[in-house]
Parts: structure tokens; sequence; C-alpha cells
């Protein structure tokens, strides 16, 4: 069916200037790639960014997507001489612009029906580090620098979603620490914390997480979009009216080919070639 | 009193066909008893476990219920010819009759007000692992294998309400990455993720699990049930309005004779004895 | 500015009879100072606290408090003489003022613009540990023994908004065992949990909580203010109206001289020093 995308260019024919993107299979990898300055987010890619993961939204072509930093850091968020010194400069409609667009960054991430994995080493700092939780899965070294650093440039942490996110991540007590100090969260914290899924050697970072995708994009992808969607919605319904949304929801899971395909393949005893319908 | 359970027959009378009942003292034990198949779940043992915590609900001679599965294994959850292949050949109305179905059984457990108990050792899969989670407390062994496999079945993870109970347990990033991969989490990583409450040895599982059944069963049942309720229903609320709510629920409690047995017992310097009321 | 604070003193002439107060720089050190008692509260106490909070809500020579208990112990909650045998003979009317008013505490300690810092050391029981649990962070010791032991004199757990609260730090799962159980969390299972954001020695913990008082009291406290109050409203909000939310507050925040402060520091490569506007 085409009716849903005809007006977004397929991400095949995306050529961002901001990032480097691969796409290989099913599963696109995004990498911010500004190394020598430590990846870090800009207005135009910031803009840019967003683009992508609107256009992933109507792109069926990509079934799940990877982000990581070059040069052995996943990013150091917005640059202080290319964001926050304009910003100082600006006045309230714009600023509100800017709060707005870097929002849609993250409603852009949420929204789109593929999982989005983070591949992070390295300094993972301000919006680098609201990007990383955006994600929906989040790998990560011993070498990993979490710092929700926002307060350390005498602004707030709710940036971006950070006090709605970081609490259903980490839990209350430890998402007020961060926001509140700036501090850094290591690797192994961040494990023990549930802020990274899994820590992996630096070398090894990348292809874990491409594995994983890969992974992903493979398995039934209709059904997993609707998960995505609904752990996102959920948190604003009672226990009762999840259940009910997931008995529809998951009633029309059940359409689909793919529960079929893996009914097939139980009984022959294979296993299941999914197709994402 | 009598008027709120005219119409339903007591637990001592329930006479199970697809699980074993016990009650003794105030505790009531339902083990899964299919051993040879793990303990699946079908269309009939929903039912009747459905049936089962709707009874519990008026039953005022229960007051805490363990859930455990025969064999060494909790339950391997939906059976695939019993189930699923049914379900593949099903239309809408049907599918929609059917996750409905299984949705009431975790909304009975969850309004049951009596603390369920799951005691689980290895196989805890697919249905099996929604009803530990719907669960108020899990013990479990190193042995527990707890998968939330429905995406390996072509299905979403937003099944009976786990898209909204499991990352209020464990965090949004770990529930995503087990919704998404159907991935086994095995005993010590579910204690250290707060899934299970507490690791016990294989065969002292079930003792254990009694005891503490026993202990609650003993309690202030009143006042439980009323933090049972509470624990529901704050998720959908501001913590403003959670906090005037148990201000009247409270004050509510405050006028049970239970209060006023504890209050007496310590002026005693005795261990008070509570009647639930 | 003085409109918002006219009706109301300065801490400054605040003398409290039950508890002690130290104003040192721009933090209050509350110190529950009963010893010989394990610290209780009593009615007074409960009053004279939600007094000081309020109090501190507008005062702005204050920008950070710590709350601890002398003695080497926090706070053993509500005293059984002093309040639950007057409590077990009042009517309807009357408890609910009582619990109303309890309830208001928490609400005054959730709505103080600064962050409050629990220095916990020993006992930290009932309405000690709610008052812990209403904290923005909580440092501890291994030697903290924190209950929530409603349950054990013959009340719900839902006390003071910790059904709403507890989990949202711990989890559901593990919020459930300790509000059914009253049982005693210790100072490093308390940390593994994120109840403590940190273990302390003994001797070092009020100089640390006060360190780390004074170092968030010399923050940009009108941005740490609105991290504050956007943690406590966005548990009600879907994530997406949260991140509408935060753009706005944000953008307010970018217009406070505080973030210019921080760029200038920034390009003049010093520390910035931050006035709180």
């Amino acid at each position: 069916m085409s009716f849903a995308n005809t007006t977004t260019l397929p991400l095949a024919t995306f050529k961002p200037n901001h990032f480097q993107l691969e796409v290989s299979d099913k599963v696109a990898t995004v990498t911010l790639n500004r190394p020598e300055k430590k990846n870090p987010l800009t207005f135009a890619s910031y803009r840019e960014l967003t683009d992508f993961f609107l256009a992933a939204q109507k792109d069926e072509a990509i079934a799940a997507i990877v982000v990581t930093g070059a040069g052995g850091n996943f990013s150091s968020g917005g640059d202080v001489f290319e964001i926050i010194g304009p910003l100082v400069a600006m006045e309230t409609k714009e600023l509100l612009k800017f709060t707005r667009m870097t929002g849609e960054l993250v409603k852009a991430i949420r929204a789109c029906p593929q999982p989005v994995i983070a591949a992070i080493d390295g300094i993972c700092a301000g919006a680098g580090a609201i990007v990383a939780m955006a994600s929906d899965i989040r790998l990560g070294t011993a070498e990993s620098k979490i710092a929700f650093l926002f307060n350390r440039v005498g602004l707030a942490g709710c940036d971006m979603g950070a006090c709605a996110m970081l609490p259903r991540i980490i839990g209350q007590g430890r998402a007020a620490e961060l926001l509140y100090t700036g501090r850094v969260l290591r690797g192994e914290e961040a494990e023990r914390w549930g802020f990274l899924n899994r820590l992996v050697a630096k070398d090894a970072l990348i292809g874990e997480a491409q594995t994983l995708a890969s992974e992903l994009a493979n398995g039934p992808t209709f059904a997993n979009a609707m998960t995505k969607r609904m752990l996102e919605m959920e948190w604003a319904m009672s226990v009762e009216s999840a259940i009910e949304a997931e008995a529809v929801a998951q009633a029309l899971c059940m359409q689909t080919e793919d529960f079929a395909r893996a009914y097939r393949a139980f009984a022959a005893k294979k296993q299941p070639v999914f197709e994402g319908n």
C-alpha cells in the first residue's frame, strides 16, 4: 500500500549533510559524525535528524534503526558556540521555536514504528543523553559517560521530555539526582540502574547493536511496532484501560500473516520467517 | 455480612478441573498441574482461573493466594496446539473475545483483595509470565526462566497489560528489551531487576511462598486490601490526588478494630492478633 | 520582588519548638531532635514541619534543605502513645483531619522549590520513611533501617502518598513487598533498589548531605526548581504532553541570567557563578 507515504521520500534517497547514514538489509545506522568535536548537535543537525526519523515513520523498507557516534564518543550534545551562544541572544518566541524543535526530535524517535537502538561509547551528554534516553534499547561500554548536564549550563533538567522519560527508565530518585547535579553516570552504574540494557566491549559495540537490530528487523515488525506504541501510550492510562487497549491491539496482531507463519513453522518444527504483515 | 457474596459460591466448594486447589488455614494455593507439558494454559484453564479469582474477590475466608506450577516449572503459557492453532483460524470478533478473556484473568487477579504471591521455578513463559507479573509479590529460584515470548509467535508484547505493568516493575528500558526480543530472563537477573522479590532454593520455594502468604493472611487484611487497591489506582493519578485519596483511605482504616488491636497489643507489650476488620 | 511572600515570615525568624533548625549560607538543616525516643513525630511536630516547608516555599534566601535526625537515627515515625493512642479514640471527621494534615506535610515538601536531601542513618520508620521518600535525594548509611511499617500497626500502606511515590522510586514489585510486610530495608539493599542514592560512612553523612545541598544551592536554582516541579507533574501526563510542557519551561529558563552567565563563563574558560535568576 502506498497511501500512507506518498508525500515523503523513502529513506534510500535521504542524503544527510550532518550525520552519516548507512542502510544495510533492513537496518539503518545513523552515525553522528563530527568526531573532532565529539559529535555535537547543531541547529541544522537537530532538524536533519528529526526529518530522518519523520521519514522513517513512512518507510517500510527500514525495520530497525541504530544510532551511534563516530570516534569513540556518542555525542557531546548541543554545541556551546553553535547553539548556546545564539540562544542566549534570542527572544521568547524564537526560544520556544527552538525548544519545540528539539522536542520534535524526541517525538519523532518515539513515534517511528521501528525500534531504535542506541550504541553508546564515551561521551553521551546533554541532548546526546536525551537521544539515548529516547531510544528503545541502549547498549553501552564500560567507558560510557552519560550526563544530563543541563543544570551545568544554567538550565532545567526538564529538557525534551527528560523529567517524564528518565524516571520511567531508572526510577524517580536516581533521575532526580542526575538531573539536579548533571553528574556523569558511567557504564557499569548505568547498566546497574537499567539505563543501559547491556555492557559490551568497545570493539564489539556497533556489531552487537546491528546484530540486535537485524534480529528485530527480521521479527514480526507489525507486532513489534504495536509494542512500541503501547509502551508509549500506556503510561497515561489506568491499568484497566491498558488491558482493554491491549486486547484490541493484540486481536489485530492475531490477524497478521506473521502469526499464522509462526504457527505453521512451529507445527513443522522450523524457524518462522516473518515478513512484517 | 453476606450481602456482597450471595451470588457466588465460596471457594471451599470450588472444584477446579484444570488446576489443583488447596486451602489451608486462610491461604489458597493454586497449582498449575499438567507437568508433562510444563503446565500450559488452555481456553478452559484461562476461564477457570479467571472464575477462581473472581470468586476469591467475594470469599472472606481466603486471605492470601499462592500461585505455582507442578513438576519444577511455573507455566509454559498458551498451548501452541490448543490455543494458537485455533486462534489462527478465528475471525475478528472471536479473537477479541479471546484477548478480552485473557485480560479478564489479569483484571481478576488485580481486583481480588487478597495479595497474590507467585512461586516461580523453571519455565515461566508467555501467559505464564503474565500471571507472574500480575501477582503482587514474586519469589523465584536461580533456575527460573521468565520469557515474555509473544514476539516469537508473531505477536505484540502488549498482551494482557504487559506494556503497562512490566515497565512499572522493572523500568521502561528493560521492559522494552524483554518484550521486543522475547529473551529469557533468568532468576538472578530477574531478582536484580526487581521482577523477582527474592531468590529461594528450589526445595524451599513453595514453603517460603506459603509462609509469606500466611503472614500476610494473619495481618490486617482489610488494610492490606486497601494497599493493593491503591497501588493499582494511583498510577493513573497525580501525586497530589494520590495523597488526598490516601488520606481518605487511611482514615477509613483507622476505624477498623485491627488498628485498635495493634495499639492495645503494643501497650500491653504483646504481638497483635489481627482479624481483618 | 516581594509580592509573593508578604504574608509569610522568612525562615530566618522561624524558631521551631519540635526540631532543630540551622541555616548556613543558603542551606537549611532540619534535625529531628528527640534522640531518646529515636526522633518520633507528634501532632505538634507534624504541624510545625509542615509550616516550615510552607514557609520555605516563599523564602528565597534558602536554596536547599537537608533533613536528618539526631543521635544516629532518622525518625521512628508517629509516636505510639502521642499519636496512635489518640487516633484510636477519634471520630471520622477528626481522623480525616489528621490524615490530611500528614498528607499536607508531604505536599509541602514536594511543593517547595528547594531540593530536599534526606540524610538517613539508623531507624527510618513509618512517617519517618515517608519524609525520606518525599525528599528529592536520599543519602544513607549501611546501618540505615527503612521500614514502611503501617501494616504492623493495623493500617494500610497507602499513607501520605506511599502507594504513588514508592513504586515510582523502586518499582511496583518491591514497593508492594515493603508496604505489605512492613519489613526493614537495610542500607545496602536500599541503595541497590534506588531508594538511597548513595551510601556514606556514618561520620561523613551529614557533611556529605550538606556539601551536596550547598552545591545545589549554588547552582541555577530557578532552573532546578523547574526540574523539581516537572518531575512531580509529568507522572500524570502523556510523554507527548510532557515534551510540550518542557519546551515551554525550558524556553523560560533560557531567559534567565544564569543561562547567560554559564555561557559567558564557558567562553571565558571560567566556572559559572549562578545567582538563581
